[in-house]
């Protein structure tokens, strides 16, 4: 990346994917236009379950090999109930693409925000600020049926993979060492927790063992262990004392379902999925076809997901604008739910998708 | 079982195993003894990481043997972090006895009991009362470290299988229904939800189609699907609309503890694991040896466990003095939460393990 015109390949998708799209799309390009104009350029891609239906194919031709030229992807959501393969399992080429642009690192925030809603009786909820990190491509999803793995697939039985290598878990380690240093210069303390289930698996003793070993590269930040059942239980007990949990795919598809629903659910739930040459960033939400084309999607889960790309290349571009872009984005958010201008439908409030939009540009633009 | 003895297992355990234990049998006696004295033999066994530690065995020989031959087992709890076996994970006899006897249903209840904490600001929370059908033989457990599995163990990768089998699977689904049928009796309504992960993988999409199958045999009874990370999430937005939910096993095992998690915690975590054959109870939490021996430990998950053991004696042996004397057990408990006369000091209150247990069989004798 040399020059300062970034391209982000755009994959829509189905049902609400489209309306969120549009609108964290636009409110990247105000956030950049307010930091200071550095341009991106958008490839849009066709892919997704309408896709699918009609043409037989996740994605159109020759586009997975475009989404790795771009500098970033950017994705709405994918799927439709009624389309689906022989198998009963979902149309899923963003699980086919996290594997093969190796985006290991799923970067998965949640943050409480004033007046969003909060689910916990304990005043304490007000202070969550964590980030799962989810391992994306391998795991139990090494097994995904889009992969065609299983081992046995009879009438009577049916076999998955769970694959764990050290390959992956050490960048994955490191990856989440580094975050909480990033996280840190914020907050002023940092800690990462290993989620697993060591006492009962070779596969997560070995996750830990390597989670150890690149521990000491990182001797200033905190380290933790929990096993993962009991880890569900502290996000119900305690999750605002958890800043970056590091985890197995499956484990962290739940539970990062589960700590987005402590602080607004999926309206709100940013996802990242970063590898070492590749990112992607889309909404954690499905396409919920019911609501599409209705200005009834919050599209703040997408938008926190534009500012989270703009963060990934601000890091690989080392370019400051688009640093300051996210912070943009973010902090505009944050003001917008302090101040009651940002009022969610989806959380009681008078605000649909359009006008949401509107009133972080607002914000933005001061 | 021909006579109306009948003959209870014991394995204490580690750690807090004994206390629970202890109370749990006690109070089971008291509750037959009010209900008509049908009369129960204990049969101890030593098993667990303590007698590891002094034998190199998890149980003692014969034990496992033994415990096949008794009518029901109850197990305290097993487990002491600093007792390993070389590949990091934990003494677990009690995953081989699942296996072995084929104790297929982990029956895991989650209920809200008055004075007990809740942990949602929701006020509806107070209507929790749903049942987690763990499948504990097979699925991701089918590669448990203690059954040496791992079709990959080197140095640079860990694999494991997950495996779904239609033999279990239909007998756990029509064990889910079976559940629902009984607690409708008590509640008036009744539903199933099948919990999995059915749009990514082929096992999941499988063990849905059977529980399809298997469903229309229950025409009367409610079916309803989640996926798993779906689900995660509902039990913080709405847990209260839930009544049984079936599920392959490492997710039960994380949504259980969650469930759990939502109405008091693992001190209140009862857990019957059943086949067809066998029966083992035992409160789902661990083995804390850092408080064993004095007083502290919540005895209440170990006495619901002795409920759930005295009801499934019940139906096996059609016998009704059983099932009155589990009925007391759950109204007493429940009695005391609602007159504040149990207050766990795990709950912020004033009554330890011996205090708990002697208010329950003041409960009990009225
Ligand atoms: C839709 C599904 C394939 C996906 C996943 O499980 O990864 C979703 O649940 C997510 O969390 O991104
Ligand atoms: C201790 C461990 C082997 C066990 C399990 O995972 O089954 C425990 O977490 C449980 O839930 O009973």
């Amino acid at each position: 990346m040399s020059s300062s015109v970034f391209q982000v390949a755009v994959i829509k998708g189905d049902g609400i994917g489209i309306d969120v799209t549009d609108a964290a799309l636009h409110i990247v390009e105000v956030a950049l236009e307010k930091a200071g104009n550095t341009a991106l350029e958008f490839l849009p891609i066709q892919a997704g379950a309408g896709y699918f239906k009609e043409t037989g194919q996740d994605i159109e031709p020759g586009g997975e090999e475009a989404a790795g030229r771009a500098d970033a992807i950017f994705l709405g959501a994918i799927g439709l109930p009624s389309v689906r393969q022989k198998d009963g399992t979902e149309i899923s080429p963003h699980l086919r693409l996290r594997e093969k642009f190796n985006l290991y690192a799923g970067v998965r925030p949640a943050r409480a925000y004033p007046n969003a809603p909060q689910r916990l009786a304990d005043p304490r909820a007000a202070e969550i600020d964590m980030v799962i990190l989810r391992e994306s491509t391998e795991g139990l999803f090494y097994s995904a049926a889009v992969h065609n793995r299983c081992p046995v697939d009879t009438g009577d039985e049916v076999q998955e993979l769970l694959r764990i290598t050290r390959t992956t878990t050490e960048k994955l380690h490191d990856f989440a060492f580094k975050l909480a240093q990033k996280r840190q210069e914020r907050r002023g303390k940092s800690k990462v927790t290993c989620v697993d289930k060591a006492n009962v698996f070779r596969s997560m003793a070995f996750f830990r063992k390597i989670f150890d070993e690149r521990s000491v590269r990182f001797p200033e930040i905190e380290k933790g262990y929990n096993y993962v059942d009991a880890q569900a239980l502290d996000f119900i007990r305690k999750p605002w004392e958890f800043d970056v949990l590091v985890m197995e795919n499956m484990f962290g598809d739940i539970l990062s379902d589960l700590a987005g629903g402590l602080v607004g659910g999926m309206g709100m739930a940013a996802c990242g999925e970063i590898g070492d040459n590749h990112g992607l960033f889309q909404p954690a939400h499905g396409s919920a076809p019911d609501i599409m084309g209705q200005d009834k999607a919050n599209p703040l889960a997408a938008i926190l997901s534009g500012a989270l790309m703009l963060d990934y290349l601000a890091d690989k571009a080392s370019n400051d604008t688009l640093a300051l872009a996210a912070k943009i984005i973010d902090d505009a958010i944050y003001h917008g739910f302090a101040t009651k201008r940002i009022r969610p439908q989806e959380f009681g409030g008078d605000m649909g998708t359009k006008a949401i939009t509107r009133e972080v540009i607002n914000l933005i633009r001061g």
